[in-house]
């Protein structure tokens, strides 16, 4: 076994999601949607099916459809006009982007600066190629016994630089945020680009949430900041943009000489990606506009928010309200786990919202995430009091977790 | 760019796979089918995009169905009850399922021993994870002015135990062997199994090919001869096996424990394979048998086989008789170059079966792969007055290249 997997605890995903199925909980855990992605998108796929080039290898970079579509489709965002030759890679999902990104720039001892919580795989992703992450938390600003906007949760941008060193490399941004829901405003992307420049440091901007964020905040891209194209990867995801999380579609957009070290290690590590669903993400983009899917998505997903909101209101457990995103952040100082309630050994090794999970799991029947899991060891203290709830669900679904949920009361 | 990516040359196939389509030359360079799979598969993957669990994601180890599909083929030819939990761990394709065992086995200078040619991804794969290959040439035993049956590629076992020091790790077998189309014996197996078992090396036997071998060879596993199993992690492909190269469904069979740092790297690389076309590759496996699919594909395959070999016969290019995998390496001694050709810059840094390739491809209108792909420097000479032709195509695409071809008589 070498070194680099040497550590590697069981992940949050696999202990909680057969969890859930075990219990015949109702699954707000693991980010997916048990509803259908959207026929448009579905029927694409299954008309690829019958194309035989859309069942060979695609081009290690990807379909040319499909970096064709998304060229067009994010050109508008990026505020100028993509290259899908040079600027547009595919990947094996976004996870497998961003590991390509630290395998095509990490030499031994780099280091990565990561806003704490962050998406647990970025930990793996960087220290098996030899990095080193080094953490920044964001800190809840307001009163967290209370409902708090997650534009609260803020970096001290003192802090942030003061994690800086000559072995820093890269900077990872995530907006909208997973697990805080957070959209980064623009002053904040304003003052975190200015860092990158000053201490030249690649920007991987992990945007997979980007199709879902909800008015009055407005997902803003820091690639579009001045200077800061130059030096900014954006990470994208088919998954969460079409509901389509098993797909393993995802896509890096930047300057060619940025993306270049990261297509050579993607090609190397996976080659190519599917080609059915490639060329179906690409149908998705070109028909998402005249059928405006992004718009009526974010509708569907506003009133799960509320839907979600509203149970934790009634049971006065306050919530972080996300501004972008599909999970909630739920403060459970007030959930009374038993106190000789028998937990399995494995999960006092773990934080103490590891035993809350479990419990709500187990006794109310909803399953969340532990959120401790997305903080470094010396950090985890700030989550334990929380659990992270997704509402990317069916509305019946979160109806039944209501129903489950007010037990509690 | 990190010092993993930095010397990576552009690799065989973005130069001859496009350039074939440029010059719109019959395409018998990169090993995909130009013809539909299997009805039942097709139609296995649009049926599972139906099902929205299949559009989401799977367990990181493979879907249920997929690994107890595998489970059950493959017992029977591993000679034991393989188990789907534990024994069988489905990955983004072959190539990403070596780089993960790799990734979980090398240490910052371990060793892999690798028989030459080799397919070009090991050397990436291996080096991108800190280990060092280390090369043993299989030799053309026979007289390679004639037609030479594949078997007559020989490994001399002394010289391959001279390669092993204390650092070696991983010993890699492919067979059926791209791009010799060999098929090696039992006691050739026997022999290598012997090394491994001496010097204590994991074997990575690549069978990506394993249902494609013609009488009266026929594909024995390393992974069944007397204390093998134990150390052996067996490598196969959706791609090769159901003419799906673009689904990128590949898997690893091996004892729980030594795919295991397999999996954990696997996990954090990918997270998980793409769903719907896992489901239709498990289709596939439950239903070959009473289809008689994989004869059926011997047959086909063998009838292309016999009409590529047909052409270069007839046009006194000795070939070597592939037993497995759909490549013929022919003899292009014969092949007259014009001496005052003009080719691209980039060609004369590379061997000179770059350019017979080129030539035909340009010229000829046939795309071949120069093999010195599949070679170290120091013995890409062994490979230079070789081109590989791939005949997994339709009857029409290997016609229309003999009748290219035979302009060279
Ligand atoms: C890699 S597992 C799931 C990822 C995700 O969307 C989540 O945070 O739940
Ligand atoms: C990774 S590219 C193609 C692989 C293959 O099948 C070949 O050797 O042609």
């Amino acid at each position: 076994r070498a070194e680099r997997v040497a550590h590697f605890e069981q992940d949050v995903w696999s202990i909680f999601t057969p969890l859930a199925l075990e219990c015949q909980a109702v699954n707000l855990g693991q980010g997916f949607m048990n509803f259908p992605p959207p026929d448009f998108v579905v029927e694409a796929a299954r008309e690829a099916l019958t194309r035989n080039d859309c069942n060979q290898y695609s081009h290690p970079k990807g379909r040319p459809r499909l970096r064709n579509a998304l060229a067009k489709s994010y050109s508008p965002l990026f505020n100028r006009t993509l290259d899908p030759e040079t600027e547009v890679v595919v990947t094996a999902g976004a996870n497998e982007g961003i590991f390509s990104i630290f395998a095509g720039y990490l030499d031994r001892g780099s280091e990565v600066i990561l806003m704490e919580p962050f998406f647990d795989q970025y930990i793996s992703n960087i220290t098996m190629n030899g990095g080193v992450p080094v953490y920044c938390p964001i800190r809840p600003t307001g009163d967290s016994s209370k409902d708090m906007p997650a534009s609260e949760w803020k970096i001290d941008i003192k802090e942030l630089e003061s994690k800086i060193t000559p072995r820093s490399k890269i900077i990872v941004l995530n907006t909208p945020h997973n697990p805080i829901g957070k959209v980064f405003s623009r002053e904040e992307l304003e003052e975190i680009g200015t860092l990158a420049i000053k201490h030249n440091l690649l920007i991987i901007s992990d945007e997979v949430y980007d199709r879902l964020y909800f008015d009055p905040m407005k997902h803003q891209r820091i690639a579009t900041l001045d200077g800061l194209w130059e030096r900014t990867i954006t990470v994208g995801s088919g998954g969460k943009t079409f509901g389509t999380t098993g797909w393993r579609i995802g896509w890096l957009i930047g300057p060619k000489t940025l993306v270049e070290p990261a297509l050579a290690a993607h090609t190397r590590i996976v080659f190519c990606v599917n080609s059915p669903l490639q060329e179906a993400v690409a149908v998705g983009f070109e028909q998402a506009d005249e059928r405006g899917f992004f718009g009526s998505q974010i509708k569907a997903y506003e009133h799960k928010r509320e839907k979600l909101l509203n149970v934790f209101r009634e049971l006065g457990l306050p919530c972080t309200i996300p501004e972008g995103s599909y999970f909630i952040l739920v403060n459970t100082d007030k959930i009374q786990v038993p106190e000789d309630y028998k937990f399995p050994d494995l999960l006092w090794k773990r934080p103490k919202d590891f035993r809350t999970c479990y419990w709500l799991t187990k006794e109310i029947g909803v399953c969340a995430i532990p959120p401790t899991e997305f903080y470094s060891k010396p950090n985890q203290a700030l989550a334990e009091n929380f659990a992270r709830f997704a509402f990317c669900k069916t509305d019946e679904t979160l109806d039944a977790a209501a129903e489950r949920l007010l037990k509690l009361k």
